[in-house]
């Protein structure tokens, strides 16, 4: 059966063409810079791999090129969109109504547009994705595999904000985001443990970062909150800071609001740091000596240090610590960083299995380390099409 | 010698006069409700004691009222203003310029002036208690004990916000608060432990509430950050909450600036989740079966064990869990929900221990616990006499 998973965000169109139950991947891709000028199209196969760049001005216009290339008789992937008989999508936010995937109806879709209040920069582009795809791929299932489903298991006690119940009567809490992500590789950790309990805790450090404490299967608790700025340093986020200094921005330095909004959300982080964007370039830039690409390091594996021990405090224990996404995946300097005098926590990092690289599920603990440090890749659009295939084939409620 | 003890708040005096080294407390009180028409005035002696009531209309007032008490014929503990040798006033914020308890000069003065923009609920009431003590005990030593002082040791990974550099230059970092009471009881722990090296947790719980990690003596890490907003749940105050909700607030549901900063300070914590100001009646309402009032509890203690988690990781160990001021030192019931299920972190509570109050420092650890868990009651009257004395007496530099 073939799935067409698609991420749509508020610029860009991941997609991938996956046949299920067997995983294999017929065909993946991305546009990005929807709206801009020099709009990037790319489209791989197994025998076609291609990259162009012209203007593409809405998702509309992109996912219809998606479709004419998957269509195309000399570069395609399927002779007939009836092919396709599920098309899942990734939504962002999916409030407290999803707490889990989700065939998609009017009444979903609805829900879907109210929740964009709470995520203004995705579940609208998340949306019109449904709307286009139930247009192009008019036969197929159309399914919503939301972002913050897998933290709907947070107690009451870890997602309430310690401000007058009334907001939280009007939706303000603890959603979590990078569900999928976090959703994946627990699984993947709990499978490796093979242990019927577990307390695990995954780090999804890539463009967004954030943790989860994950028990038992079940998140726990999450650094990201109401919204994806706050928890970890990311490229551009500040993550956690004293609110206090938003109120002195604007009452004593004379921003405005929306300005120290945009300075939180896009100036901060790693760049706001060091200028640089790309932790690549940071580490380079650190291990040449620059002090700013040094501090912001130890500033961000410090963060990672501290959440890691406020989820073994709630946790009262540790079975694994999962690194996963771009940076949790690659950069064995920050992991060697975050791990560093831990021992009192049960971690202990093998030095040199945490530089050579491996496939899979990677264990990069001491033999003596009582709790296991694993190196996971993350499959978001994996998750995704196993959830949709699972949805629609019962063995999944 | 004969020192007075000065702590001038917004709407408050409260006073102590002192004999160093000595210690021995010649006279307590406390003006409250300062520029209202029911201005509490409290006055005690080893002779005396009284309430009265009665329209106080600033701090000048107010103080000239402590001074015509202390000089009073019969009811007085002194004959003449000289025989006070040194005022000692607690200055809330101290900012980067004091690391340590100063002599008040004119330089001194114009730098607290210059710090109101950073503490302006508190150093401008600090400063006018400084001006009035001049001018009546004109012939005593000024002597400024700062609040922010014990945690400028906090190194620059911890006290640094992800925000661009141009901010931590203008003086955009944490500071941290309650430094006079975490000083005082860590070090009360640090002689407890009898060892030369220590890891310790102070957690002072009263009306605001916060934690610092003090490694070797000093501090490392702190709850509170540029603001005294953040960090645990307090009476009034949210403590950490995702910033995002802020902008939510202003741009979705139509509050003011000025408004979130006040819900946010004066109408969250305990008082935002239950309704009441006091843990003694929250406590009591949990035990009846109040559901907001249980909920408040658990937040609180699971906030408060997640920053043991993270600040046990920042040390890479623990030696002593220290609980003082009023909720630290009599609330047997949070403490038991802060140590429960921490053993993983070595900290075992001895149950009965725990509910029998004791005098002094305070053991409350199970004998096979590894981390001893102590109740210190804080003295920041003592500590800042102590500083005053030792500054003007060579024994501190």
């Amino acid at each position: 059966m073939k799935i067409l998973i698609i991420n749509s965000g508020s610029s860009s169109i991941k997609y991938q063409l996956m046949e299920m139950p067997s995983q294999q991947i017929r065909c993946t891709g991305i546009v990005e810079r929807i709206g801009y000028s020099d709009t990037i199209f790319k489209y791989r196969t197994d025998f076609v791999e291609l990259l162009e760049t012209e203007p593409i001005k809405n998702h509309k216009v992109g996912l219809q090129k998606i479709a004419d290339y998957l269509l195309n008789p000399k570069k395609g992937v399927i002779k007939d969109s009836k092919e396709i008989k599920i098309v899942a999508h990734r939504v962002v936010h999916g409030g407290n109504t999803f707490s889990r995937t989700a065939r998609i109806t009017s009444e979903v879709k609805n829900k879907i547009q109210q929740l964009c209040a709470l995520a203004p920069l995705h579940n609208p582009a998340n949306l019109e994705g449904i709307l286009m795809a139930e247009h192009i791929f008019s036969s197929a299932k159309q399914v919503a595999v939301f972002d913050t489903a897998f933290h709907q298991t947070i107690s009451t006690k870890a997602k309430k904000y310690a401000i007058p119940n009334e907001f939280f009567e009007k939706g303000i809490q603890v959603y979590g985001f990078h569900g999928i992500s976090h959703d994946y590789v627990s699984k993947k950790a709990i499978a490796f443990l093979k242990q019927s309990e577990s307390k695990i805790i995954t780090l999804h450090l890539g463009n967004g970062c954030s943790v989860t404490a994950v028990q038992n299967g079940q998140s726990i608790d999450h650094s990201m909150g109401f919204t994806p700025s706050n928890g970890l340093i990311m490229g551009t986020r500040s993550g956690d800071v004293d609110h206090g200094l938003i109120f002195y921005l604007v009452n004593s330095l004379g921003y405005s609001l929306e300005d120290v909004n945009t300075l939180l959300l896009k100036k901060s982080g790693m760049l706001g740091l060091t200028g640089h964007g790309d932790l690549r370039d940071i580490q380079r830039e650190a291990e040449k000596g620059n002090k700013d690409c040094q501090l912001a390091m130890q500033m961000n594996a410090y963060r990672i240090k501290k959440y890691i021990g406020s989820y073994v405090a709630a946790m009262n224990g540790l079975d694994a610590l999962v690194f996963t996404a771009g940076i949790g995946e690659n950069s064995n300097v920050l992991r060697a960083m975050v791990c560093e005098g831990m021992e009192y926590m049960g971690i202990r990092l093998d030095k040199s299995k945490n530089r050579n690289k491996s496939d899979g599920v990677w264990e990069i603990n001491t033999s003596d380390s009582s709790v296991k440090i694993l190196v996971i890749p993350t499959n978001e659009e994996l998750e995704i099409a196993r959830q949709a295939h699972a949805l629609l084939n019962g063995s999944h409620n």
